[in-house]
């Protein structure tokens, strides 16, 4: 049997029993794998050095060696991550439904673990953690799955996490690393469907596709953002130019940043020189449609490709629309299904806003930035998920559950 | 443009008006349409008459034929169902869940249509209106693609209901079927993810596979049914007799009818000899473990191949296990995750087998044959899901929609 096969079998084979531990024995296990973390910090920051080293030698760039570096404050965030999710409510067991039927059969419709979720992912070793951790505390074993670029980081947070768990109770198998990190053991992964109930990629555009192209295994896609913040004709422009500014620049890099603004024309001539001025002095770069370019002269131009951007960086595309039906229309043709926004004092529009935009999130008169499980009060976020089946927005502990129905009989027969 | 790209954009763009139909407008709809089929039985009859005569031109069984054929009553049942779905609750609109944040912001997760639904179906011709029916309650636009020996039936059905909708007041596009029945169109609709939502199979275990292997739109995986039924050492055995019975033999052909038996040895020698000749004066034939033939002498004897079987048939594999764990292995591991039941009048045996099963429909002390969304009060049904992701078990109107969150704001910022 080879490597992948034989995590496969050991992980189904862990689930079928952590689906019925009791609270208290996950809850004890998370809190011995943050104990872990803090308790082999050295070993941990030795193994992340040699990724540093090796990223350094390959000509990483400094933002993805930011990404994969790991020092005592981010090991610690790892493990205060992990006692968080102690801390959020149990969701196997819970009964989400149940009826008698006039037979008298007794039906519970019943949240029960997914059973194994994988996971792959790039660069962020702190993923591993956070992940295992959500995968724990639903009940599921997870295989988990990095980068080349990752993986002494990697092999040694699992080991560390997945001892930990085991010493607390967890059957072994329940965290499992793929040791493995060329392109042909990731597509093995993506055809395992005897093993894996979902498959949950994270990370960017690139390996989102692959995985959506090549998975057999029911896929959970995540995390493209190509967010939109329209400027209705009624909009309190004061209101609209914070916002503008605060889901463009207080952190361009993420999948909920915006990504497009789209201003109704009434308002564009008053409205676009002060929100160009606010965002240039912030670094912002505008690329715009040919109506902006003439309200705001010297502008780049936007070209079709770019409406279809996530450009995850202080790169904004703006387009002048002439009403609430082509901005609806703009964000339905080009966007991610994320997270969009209106920012209006009209009631008819708010409601045909957030009732059209076929998005996760829809937003009216507030930052598209607040799209995240943490923000939401769900607890930790396992990834933001922008298709519509299982779930869609943030995803937490609930989001990795299933149901199952059980039927409590006298002896009934279909007649 | 080609016909199917033609199809899924048309699909799309009903599908955003779908959403916003009153349910007002989509049950009437729905009594247009079971009034079409009414009015226009002549021209449906007729049409399926050629699918008849091609079918026994080229030699198609008398079983499949029975599945092709309509009548009167057929299509008087068709227009019935079509009604009992104009009755059943609308699920869009409802709200899941709503919370205020500290800051303010009031999250309404909102249930929402899934946008485009595909269904890729095998012969009978009714399950056009079923579908269609079920995908207009739920505000979804759906395209079907049935099999070429039902094409004339399927296109004149199509064309009485989707004209009658349109009557009604739904959006153009609502309900279409692909002309093509080719297998290199059913391939192109697996992988238009810009248009499709989901893709449902229909019909039987070779086409569902090619489905899950080929489709790049997130399939819900649905309808094969290897079901157990374990007769537990302290089993009342005349209740497990008559369950037994009932499973196997009311309706053999369906998906949650038991296709193996396992028997705790404890009571084989006891059972096993008056179920099999109850079962056999049914004309069901018996293929044993080696315990069981020695029990039962001349019984044929069952392979590893037949613990895998959805006979659909009358057969039935038996299998003598030593105990209940034995049970629970063989049924995780051979299964389909459809439905099993356990006889049993011992407390931590039901428990446990209900717990540790991992099956979408779990008895104790009832048939299988219960699985239905109809018997489970959840009113029609769109298929039985086998996979956890999304849905588990009968899948209704609820099962055909996603959610959104609609986030209320007053000018709040992330901070």
């Amino acid at each position: 049997m080879d490597v992948l096969e034989e995590i496969g079998k050991r992980a189904k084979e862990a689930s079928l029993r952590l689906g019925t531990l009791t609270t208290e024995v996950k809850n004890r296990a998370l809190e011995e794998m943050a104990d872990a973390l803090l308790a082999r910090q050295e070993d941990i920051l030795s193994a992340n050095r040699l990724d540093l080293e090796a990223g350094k030698e390959s000509g990483m760039s400094s933002a993805l060696l930011d990404r994969l570096a790991l020092d005592p404050k981010r090991v610690e965030e790892m493990a205060r991550g992990l006692r968080e999710v102690a801390a959020l409510p149990d969701p196997v067991g819970e009964l989400v439904a149940g009826w008698r039927l006039p037979n008298g059969l007794e039906i519970q419709k019943v949240r029960v673990p997914l059973g194994v979720v994988g996971i792959i992912y790039e660069a962020r070793p702190n993923v591993i953690v956070d992940a295992a951790g959500l995968c724990v505390k639903s009940g599921n074993a997870v295989i988990l799955r990095g980068s080349s670029s990752a993986a002494n980081s990697n092999r040694v947070l699992t080991e560390v996490i997945a001892a930990a768990g085991e010493r607390a109770g967890l059957p072994s198998g329940s965290i499992q690393l793929v040791p493995l990190t060329d392109r042909e053991s990731a597509k093995r992964l993506m055809r395992m469907r005897e093993y894996l109930d979902v498959l949950i990629p994270r990370g960017g555009e690139g390996l989102i596709r692959t995985v959506v192209e090549e998975s057999t295994v029911p896929v959970i896609e995540t995390g493209v953002g190509n967010c939109h913040t329209y400027v209705d004709a009624s909009a309190d422009l004061e209101m609209a130019l914070e916002i503008v500014i605060n889901a463009k620049c207080q952190r361009p890099g993420v999948c909920n940043a915006m990504e497009t603004l789209l201003v109704h024309e009434a308002v564009a001539g008053e409205f676009l020189p002060r929100a160009a001025e606010e965002l240039r002095a912030r670094g912002v770069t505008l690329r715009g449609c040919p109506r902006t370019r003439e309200i705001l002269p010297g502008t780049e131009e936007a070209t079709e490709e770019d409406w279809y951007r996530e450009y995850l960086d202080l790169i904004l595309a703006v387009k002048v629309v002439p009403g609430l039906e082509e901005a609806i229309g703009h964000i339905n043709r080009y966007g991610s299904k994320h997270s969009e926004a209106i920012i209006t004092r009209d009631y008819q529009s708010a409601r045909r806003f957030v009732s059209m935009v076929d998005s996760a999130d829809v937003y009216v008169n507030a930052s598209t930035r607040f799209t995240d499980g943490g923000q939401f009060g769900l607890g930790a976020e396992i990834g933001i998920s922008t298709q519509k089946l299982h779930a869609r927005g943030p995803m937490s502990l609930r989001e990795l559950t299933s149901t199952k129905f059980i039927i409590w009989g006298e002896g009934q027969v279909r007649v």
